[in-house]
């Protein structure tokens, strides 16, 4: 398999997490994205929301979205599992993903944070209020779900589908330098969860195509 | 079964359609969004996140997200079946599903559209820019992938789960305005899909909700 991926995309850490938990070889194609190759022909054709990741399969056909891709992998390699087996614990993993995959990042992606300084003309100080904004207003939903679970991670002991989105998203929260005091139960599972090697492996500054330190 | 449901928001629009596809009975619980219900304590209490959809099952436990409850929907209840067998192919129906649920509805929900004419202080015709720019970033994309499968609905024969996401999203873009010659095929699966009683039944303006024409 191929993973199309940027060492700072968020969606792409996500999927990279889940390859190394499931102990699966994916060569990484690094997409630039700050420099525009997602808008390429080459990379549209397998993409055309040329947006990363997009993982490529042995036989040539290329599954896009992160979150279709990590329940791909869940499907096909099902152990360790990325969900429960209950319909309804399922259903509340997936809403803790989904309040990050859906309500926070797409707000904050590199795409959106263009479009607010180019035609919306926002100074750095407004993109980074939006940027905070979004953040506090999704993990402050998260704190109250993942505390009253009680768990070791967000669900439980085992790292789940909503611990792959949860990693990343902090990541980016420090990046922006949006402050997390309010939210103690998130930061002490992300460091739990770092803590890991397929974790740890996965973090874009060990990434090939991350610049040098 | 009780949903907590507002007649204009997409997203509770994509799990009535599925309640209705299943035949499954739900109470139908108006939260209304542009009075700011949903930022109650009650409903709060739900639903910590304050948005719609929720479903309250029978023995009290709350499920949130609209596609965690279309996938909890379709795990505990599989016929007609929202997503095809093979996983590849279920990949790539989640991906188009995503592709709206991800990257197109989650920057122009209320919410956003608050935030852009209040802190940002857009102009009304700023605003509807915005809108239309995401709309025809994900349709674009929707169309190449939707023209290429070449079905009678987004994937096959059957409506399934990027069915029940293109419908709300294109009746929000006619709402919006959004000129949508660009996606014939879109434009004709969506006409196809309105024709049928379980989208029909699903529609806001037919909500107990929504206001008298």
């Amino acid at each position: 398999m191929k993973l199309y991926t940027y060492y700072r995309s968020s969606a792409a850490f996500r999927v990279r997490i889940a390859l190394n938990l499931k102990g699966l070889e994916a060569v990484p194609v690094p997409v630039h994205l700050a420099r525009g190759e997602q808008a390429g022909a080459a990379y549209r054709a397998r993409n055309p929301q040329a947006l990363v990741p997009a993982l490529e399969l042995d036989d040539g056909r290329v599954l896009t979205q992160s979150m279709a891709i990590l329940e791909y992998l869940d499907e096909t390699v099902p152990e360790p599992a990325l969900l429960p087996a209950d319909p309804v614990d399922r259903a509340r993993v997936r809403a803790m993903a989904d309040l990050i995959a859906c309500d926070i990042h797409p707000l904050n992606n590199l795409r959106v944070l263009t479009y607010l300084k180019g035609p919306l003309d926002q100074t750095p100080a407004a993109v980074g209020a939006w940027y905070g904004h979004w953040v506090r207003a999704g993990f402050a939903a998260l704190e109250t779900l993942v505390a009253a679970q009680g768990a070791r991670f967000c669900w439980d002991h085992r790292p789940g589908l909503a611990d792959l989105c949860l990693v990343p998203q902090m990541w980016n929260a420090r990046r922006f330098e949006v402050p997390l005091d309010d939210f103690p139960t998130l930061v002490r599972i992300d460091a739990e969860l770092r803590a890991l090697p397929a974790f740890a492996a996965s973090a874009p500054e060990v990434q090939p195509d991350a610049p040098a330190a």
